[in-house]
């Protein structure tokens, strides 16, 4: 069965959608709609979508349809699509939160197969231009059925899914609203609270080191975007905020008694929990094995290195300058697939004169 | 004035500062003491010492005393030194925490001159293997003067450090202690209360996506070093977190009562105060460009870049891979030191059929 896919919002995430999902061997098509035409425009040419179509045809013509826009526009557009659909058609979404959105989803009727959507990626472009056929490799991508819906239509979403390389898992909506509150919406607030404990005072900035600004970094994002995740994650959010700020008074207490004992156990704990989160960098790549190496800081630097594990055949699948100057050395991390390629890089850095080692 | 240096404790700290003092035209020469023999013979080899010395001679014969080693150890080096110490002699330190320290130094006569320091730098590699000449380089380093210390005696401490390329910052101990507490000991029990709070659920470790890394890769740290900083700075880290239980709970309290207004005032200043971070990246570099491309990944594609921009001589001084997938494209992220560096980056990679924008 050859199926027409619409996808409803065409930015980063449904032009990711139709770029992978264009590639799949079940797909017939891959229409799309959008209030901007630009958007539209840019997305037929770089191969996301075989046309645009007006929203009525999109639904008429759908068998799977990708609800990419913000969750706030979705009450309107399940009205707006709901007297074109086809029984049997498939409604998905990729919202961040699945509770809140299920309500509004679970409004369509019984022959429309609800099955809520979130795939645990993203990229720091937006729109269209932040369109990328990998976006969700690798990544997570969260199912979350309607009760009514056959098993028949969710192992179809998960096959078309297949396209797209995600790791898909199916779960309650409930289940994961809770979890996203705990990994990702909780954190967020914290780091908000961090920065704006500093008053922003500038002392404080200017001691800011790299602890902080890794700490810190989510609260630079979108206030939009993030007061409506939180809104429509309330209830779990002011749970699981209660759940951290207990956690910090329990630290407050420890102290205030002077229980070694307890923050060390905290401390240790949080460590090994931590160690213990899959290693998926940049949530695209199984384990891989880092060297550091020590490279005078000048044009080229790079390239030399590069080379020299090119040669070798050895791939650098992640790097980061941990420290430099300027007219000086500077401190590199490369990350390799293997400890036996970490080893060869080790040598081949070393026989140049880089000073190198397995970290 | 020629001085000696005697540096106690010769790990990354106090081998770091030996190699940057061995390079001042002010220093006759640095003698170093510590426990582990091993240390003070790799410290000897690569030039971060002129010479090791019995704790008593360094005493004796000693300008400027540094102490590199636990705070922990400090009152039983301050005993044994004191006998030997010359009148006019300065001791100073590099402790993550400066009233409890300064409590103990203050037990030096006042003909000894104190002076309190924090070098807000590190690095991953422990030990003198992590000596660097160059840590402290445009880092921030606190000195806190005993206030009968006289202002030549600290004028001449600064004087020393220029060697170390630190950008020096006079400071009240309970000023630093209160800095310290925000910008990095109360973030750190943020993320050890982040962690904690996931219970270690393995269905939420693995939707951990980068902004829980993010946040929480500082709980990754040494858990006996962070209960010692955390203790010798009890007060202000207690009160401090109580000011980030109260924005928490500020934050709930706008979510209870719908008041998005609030929610959405408070993420508008987290994002502005962070912002304005001074933006020295890793601590060592003055402002700089980012451009954004992407490349097949394949061995050697690092190296064709680094190529790419070592032609036209642009030095990239930042490298990041955002996203990277095996077998295919990846993005990488490059810092160059201007605006006009970056637009000719651009400029070259385009014409090599790379696609990349200014970010």
């Amino acid at each position: 069965m050859l199926v027409n896919v619409f996808i409803i919002g065409i930015g980063m995430i449904g032009g990711s959608l139709g770029l992978s999902l264009k590639e799949s061997p079940i797909v017939n098509q891959v229409m799309g709609y959008d209030t901007d035409k630009t958007s539209l425009e840019k997305a037929q040419q770089i191969g996301a979508l075989d046309c645009s179509v007006p929203f009525e045809e999109g639904a008429r013509q759908a068998d799977v349809v990708f609800l990419c826009t913000p969750p706030g526009t979705y009450p309107e557009l399940i009205t707006r699509m709901r007297p074109f659909l086809k029984p049997g058609c498939i409604v998905t979404d990729t919202g961040s939160t699945k509770q809140y959105i299920m309500s509004i989803l679970g409004q369509l009727p019984n022959d429309i197969h609800v099955i809520g959507g979130h795939p645990m990626a993203g990229s720091e472009i937006k729109g269209i231009n932040g369109a990328d056929r990998y976006l969700f490799e690798n990544a997570v991508y969260i199912l979350t059925p309607r009760e009514k819906t056959p098993d028949y239509a969710r192992e179809f979403l998960i096959e078309l899914l297949v396209a797209t390389g995600a790791r898909v898992k199916i779960m309650e909506p409930a289940r994961h609203d809770e979890l996203v509150a705990v990994i990702s919406h909780i954190p967020h607030l914290a780091a908000v609270a961090l920065v704006n404990s500093t008053g922003g005072e500038k002392d404080a900035l200017i001691m800011a080191a790299g602890g902080f600004r890794d700490t810190t970094r989510i609260a630079s994002s979108d206030p939009l975007l993030w007061e409506d995740i939180l809104f429509t994650n309330r209830n779990m959010v002011m749970n699981k905020l209660d759940g951290l700020i207990e956690q910090l008074q329990d630290l407050k207490l420890a102290l205030a008694r002077e229980d070694h004992e307890h923050i060390n156990t905290s401390l240790c704990r949080a460590r090994s929990v931590r160690e213990s989160i899959p290693r998926v960098h940049r949530g695209l790549l199984p384990g891989f094995c880092d060297i550091v190496c020590i490279v005078p800081d000048r044009p080229g630097i790079i390239a030399h290195i590069g080379a020299i594990l090119g040669e070798k055949n050895i791939n650098i699948i992640d790097i980061e300058i941990l420290r430099v100057r300027e007219g000086d050395g500077g401190t590199i991390r490369l990350g390799v697939l293997s400890e036996a390629a970490a080893d060869e890089a080790v040598k081949a850095l070393q026989s140049r004169g880089i000073k190198a080692w397995v970290r």
